[in-house]
């Protein structure tokens, strides 16, 4: 079989996400053709991510700069902070391109089977964030699962004292999904038809 | 949306085979969440195979070492070649384990339409290898397909006024396949039912 370098490379590329074995080993084959143009590109920007790309203060948003490039974004509206699960549903409501305010990521779901309490998320800054009486609203963009829900709730708990007015995305979002696997219209629609929790 | 280096990951990322844009996004947070398990540890095994791996001089099979860790092992059988398309190929023969001899990449196929010539493949190495008194079987371990039946056969003509045997690999592979993608029981069968041309 292949020699140890090699073999390294393809078993590191099958664990990312969405590649098996055999997709490693083509990936990997693919690669070796391309030294020049994408393999030596690649692991150049593998090395500068990892060193570069951080957690932005203010929203938890990965970008090379903190505060990140939305949170330093002059136009955006700052009444308004959407709250997502994770940084790929923010990606995905920034391509939707339904929403200019500002967001906060959780860093994940409340969930007592996976032993996720308050104390693991991203959720006291939240509340400080609201307090700011810049803030008008808060629109609760977790997903429609049973953590998504329950997270989205707590959430709502903790900020009925303030006197911002919490929303949440409409129905329309597939039930049991999430909210990166949809599609750019639905996201919009959701958005729009946001109500009181 | 994200800064420049991470979309430049993303961007590479979704250059891989079997990852397209959205799992090229889920791979990017996936290594960002596994920095120092994942994420360095690729950028260094691609950099490095980038440099050390290289095409073996007698077979052509890709390596960190010239000769290759098969054309070395003494305990192989050096009577017979297997020929085969491309590095893919020899990996899948090499898992079926059906196979003790040495290998011969082409490093791809005949194609009028593509415009690849017999200069364009690994083929004069191969008859200078076949000419070696020690040679008595060369097994065209092409895949199914028109081009890989047009370049066995040009080989085989090539072959003809040489003292070998030129063997290919039984039926049994589907038509229209590619070895890659065979089992390894079918690869085995074809391999053992070969017969001459």
């Amino acid at each position: 079989m292949a020699a140890s370098d090699l073999e390294r490379l393809i078993q590191l590329l099958g664990r990312l996400p969405g590649l098996g074995p055999r997709s490693a080993r083509r990936a990997a084959l693919h690669l070796l053709k391309k030294r020049e143009s994408l393999m030596q590109p690649l692991a150049e920007a593998l090395a500068e991510a990892s060193l570069s790309v951080k957690n932005c203060s203010i929203c938890g948003n990965l970008d090379s700069d903190d505060p990140c490039a939305i949170c330093r974004e002059p136009k955006r509206d700052l009444s308004i902070i959407c709250v997502v699960t994770d940084v790929g549903d923010l990606w995905a409501l920034e391509r939707s391109v339904a929403f200019r305010g500002r967001y906060h990521v959780l860093g994940g779901s409340l969930s007592a089977l996976d032993g996720v309490g308050p104390e693991q998320l991203n959720i006291g800054p939240l509340i400080r964030r609201a307090a700011d009486p810049a803030v008008k609203e808060i629109v609760l963009a977790t997903g429609a699962t049973v953590e998504g829900q329950t997270t989205a709730h707590y959430i709502a708990d903790r900020l009925a004292d303030l006197p911002v007015s919490v929303t949440r995305l409409a129905h329309g979002l597939p039930v049991g999904g999430e909210l990166d696997y949809l599609d750019d219209g639905t996201l919009t629609a959701a958005l729009k038809a946001r109500r009181p929790l």
